[in-house]
């Protein structure tokens, strides 16, 4: 099943059925309100909607014509995002860019806890305050949740993931460092994540949904440029399920909280540009620590206004069930 | 105006008038079911609350009992929980516990992203997995907003504080050096804060709101034992007005968003037990520093299973507006 959100002038938005396809859709609203709704009763309004999905796929209904633009984040304004850092090899190329490596064999799964009060949707724009921010992307698989009880059983832990999509954390790489030296880790340099179109539930992946990990690769562009591919099953030390486990360690997890598998990255040697079967970066600061490491000028630049991000999880098929993230940079210095 | 939150057995609770006195209190579900829809259409609802409030403090209508044990948490799940730090002798002492002493001449607003998806009432059981976790509490001031734009001017800041309460930031310390070593700040070692059970708009303190900052004193107990009653509107160094516009440097702030002020902390030279005018301390890891700077043991010990708690903000007219967070610790190894 596909859903998404769409702009109906409320804060929530309006739940919508998306076809397999990602060209049609029709409102749910007569199942649930909006997606938060759903996902507080999912196992009520599950069948409905999904026999609801059905229709639409297999013309029952005409439904009408998906536009990406017009939806809002999955979950406008979401009771939890948090963060995790899956991908080691991207926890070490940016922290050795602060010159803080620490031995991969000591890691732990960590996670942030994110603002979630004001989610972008895929094609909104990224809206900075100033211009000389170090605006950075990442891009990362994230998962919706039903509830989770604290110190969840692997059982509970699997049945715990919703919907799977890709989402944009955004990031403001000079406000970084001021955020955690403070102690209280990152705030300011953390400002509204985007996220697909399109949530899918697990079923709707097959085989590229496999023990907690989405089979395939996220492709970044910026300004239509490959910056990046990596898969997302490689690399990833910690599973979506282990995150949930690490997550609840010591508290609950409401129904409707975003888990974040963090930037996406795979191991190799290459520097910006790379070739169309290349792997790369996705996001900017590990390209720039690439080439550091690569003794060459650090000339990839931080994105500025005007500048257009794609992210975009493609299938080994070649499909791309989420849709695309779709964002420009706009400076916006009044408030 | 006195809100609280019943329960009525939905995720959200009902919105309930409370009489100025906290012995009665009628439901407002007819004008909104709960008080996140209250804040999303504060402008809408303002009139319709307040003159219920005052059929209410007038007798026109009975109401019933105000029970706070059956009162949630204001909002049992938020979309967003921001924990700053105003207090900066709070900091002091608990940055001297980690030897990581700072010029307060450098001080700027700090905060961190706190979980708001299981926000506890204020007679709820603190839940523990475990006994060796060093749990504590933290008494604070908070607030809650209306939106918030993004980098807000002065009088933006000061239209946004649309409650008022207390809270108590539940803090696990034998994990805070764990989240804080991985560098993504505060996250294991903050489980579910607990609120007042009752909310007030800023209007209901008269002069005990002023500038920014409530103005009495915040009362801790464990085991019915004073631990301290420092002063809330002294060495507040940053007032809520500050902090939202430091919260909201770069996003904005939905309606909903809950503020918190920082643990309350005075300068003073005592250590536990005080005397019945004394100063003390909003948490025990400072009374445990205090003791430690004494050259005394460090004899104040965390809370274990079964101690109680107890938090309540008083006026110098001995009112206490916010009611009383009463908390037990229940240690709960199962999930």
């Amino acid at each position: 099943m596909k859903l998404a959100t769409l702009d109906n002038g409320t804060r929530d938005g309006q739940l919508a059925i998306v076809s397999k396809n990602l060209k049609r859709c029709t409102s749910a609203s007569a199942i649930s309100p909006n997606l938060q709704s759903a996902l507080d009763n999912w196992s009520d309004v599950y069948s409905a909607l999904d026999a609801l999905s059905r229709k639409l796929n297999d013309g029952d209904i005409a439904g009408k014509s998906f536009e990406p633009h017009l939806a809002l984040a999955p979950l406008p304004r979401a009771y939890q995002w948090i963060d995790a850092s899956a991908y080691l090899t991207h926890l070490q190329r940016v922290r050795a860019a602060k010159g803080s490596l620490q031995d991969p064999q000591n890691e732990k799964p960590i996670m942030y806890q994110g603002g979630s009060d004001h989610l972008l949707g895929a094609e909104k724009d990224i809206e900075v305050t100033a211009d000389d921010l170090a605006l950075d992307y990442e891009a990362e698989i994230a998962v919706i949740l039903g509830d989770v009880p604290k110190n969840p059983t692997d059982d509970e832990a699997r049945n715990a993931v919703r919907l799977v999509t890709q989402c944009n954390d955004v990031s403001l790489r000079r406000l970084v460092a001021g955020d955690l030296q403070d102690g209280f880790g990152f705030f300011h340099s953390k400002p509204a994540s985007a996220f697909g179109p399109v949530v899918v539930t697990p079923d709707e992946l097959a085989a590229n949904w496999q023990a907690g990990r989405v089979v395939g690769r996220l492709q970044s562009r910026v300004n239509g440029l490959l910056y990046g591919q990596p898969r997302t099953e490689k690399e990833m030390v910690f599973d979506f399920y282990q995150l949930i486990q690490a997550a609840a360690q010591t508290r609950q997890l409401s129904a409707g909280t975003i888990l974040g598998g963090g930037t996406v990255a795979n191991t190799h040697d290459e520097i910006l540009p790379i070739s169309s079967d290349g792997t790369g970066f996705s996001c900017i600061v590990e390209a720039r620590m690439a080439e550091k490491a690569a003794d060459a000028e650090q000339r990839t630049p931080f994105l500025k206004p005007d500048d257009k991000v794609s992210i975009q999880f493609v299938t080994d098929e070649g499909e791309a069930p989420f849709g695309e993230i779709k964002q420009k940079v706009s400076l916006n210095k009044a408030n």
